[in-house]
């Protein structure tokens, strides 16, 4: 669907102005969707994404009463269900950015949920024109209304209900959490050994390039898939010696490799 | 150093008809690098790969002894010592191509090794270009040739002793292998749970793009980083249900990641 087939923008408030409320910000604003306030608990954080968005702000008790189509909520899972129930019954559609936390419930409001399966850090900008949106909302016109302003920022928008969508916040830790901790240890070991991390950036990116068109199954190499056990063993001595608190996850990972795909003959 | 600068070609026999073998030989075709023959143990793998670069080829019993540069042996780590002496004794350098078996050392020739940093897949092109070939050799004349080889396919090539390079063999599987059976169990994950595994495509690689641009200590985020235990325990209760095989290394990866960073207020 084209921008201009959308109608007229829903307008946004939000609550919260950490990496993900910041990152949305900077996206609606560059899709000319109205972004009216921001509120953050700290008056810094609310003054610091309000300045950069040109609207007006608000902090600690003082929570936005501004009309606006979507109240769009980014703060920590911790205390999500209780702003979003604290911002119900004010006629606007209150929506949560969260992975984990279930459609929030209230008869006061229409609610919803708008969740970026993305990895943000503050200070890094981020394209989200690739990146997958999932919905949910219990209201229909809601659920449009969540739609239209997705597709402003994104060219991949989906329904999901909670309970997949869950799953798919445990998917992230595996894909993009654990991976980063795996690179993140690679880096340790460069260090330790004179070895420059950078190195590895072609074969990392070479690995995503390959699991994402022949598939990860078919895409595996190395000496667990193989059942080369006289590599596995050198590799575990070398940890024991040197990086001993490395090994539980070098041997934990290679038993999941061998018992997904059993030993298998190959070169790779 | 630009190609025309480099003088002569060396000329090349491949030992090995795998995918190692496989990817080189077609670069070496590509940068006219002469590839005289290729050997391998059955003769339908010689025959394949010597068709596809119109050299002769060897089999079984039968190894080569045309002469060349550099006889280039990419064969199974098991075989590899046992296969790099028979060869010696011919005037030629003999050099293999594995990251884990050290540098050959035999008195009739001059030996070296000739590592790619990459991820091979039998029929799956890769440009070599950007990746990281590291040498050895104990003879500085037999260096000098293999430098000349490599930098006519990549434009990273550094010298690298054997006790380092098994460490780049063991990040290879940490960085590469580990991480593309994160992705093999995630998308197990979402065949099982009705999810989409191309919808993880956009996190993966703004994951990798993030991890070498801040540094991935800066780049990590999730529930394990910031001590967010709740999630932890869900995630490990929904596993324990739904997929328990794949507890130990959700458990495992977080304890190292905790242990690697502490608790870290952050809201990502």
């Amino acid at each position: 669907m084209r921008t201009d087939e959308l109608g007229d923008a829903p307008s946004v408030v939000l609550i919260g102005a950490g990496n993900v409320a910041s990152v949305l910000g900077a996206a609606f604003r560059a899709a000319d969707v109205p972004v009216l306030a921001v509120y953050s608990a700290t008056a810094e954080r609310a003054r610091l994404l309000a300045g950069s968005l040109a609207c007006s702000c608000f902090w600690g008790d003082d929570f936005p009463s501004v009309a606006a189509d979507i109240y769009l909520v980014s703060v920590s899972d911790r205390v999500c269900e209780s702003v979003c129930a604290m911002l119900a019954g004010r006629g606007m559609v209150v929506a949560h950015t969260s992975g984990s936390v279930p459609l929030p419930s209230f008869s006061e409001s229409e609610s919803g949920v708008f969740y970026p399966l993305q990895t943000f850090t503050s200070g890094r900008e981020v394209s989200l024109k690739e990146v997958p949106f999932f919905l949910e909302s219990s209201s229909e016109r809601a659920l449009g209304v969540l739609r239209s302003l997705a597709l402003r920022i994104s060219s991949h928008v989906y329904d999901l209900d909670s309970a997949r969508r869950s799953w798919l916040h445990l998917l992230g830790v595996l894909s993009s959490n654990f991976v980063n901790h795996l690179l993140a240890l690679s880096e340790e070991i460069c260090k330790s050994r004179g070895l420059e991390f950078p190195h590895l950036e072609s074969l990392v990116r070479e690995t995503v390039d390959k699991a994402f068109s022949l598939g990860p199954i078919a895409a595996q190499t190395g000496p667990a898939v193989r059942g080369d056990m006289v590599t596995l063993r050198r590799h575990e001595g070398m940890l024991a010696e040197s990086l001993p608190h490395l090994l539980p996850l070098y041997t934990t990972i290679s038993q999941s490799i061998i018992g997904r795909h059993g030993a298998r003959e190959n070169d790779g």
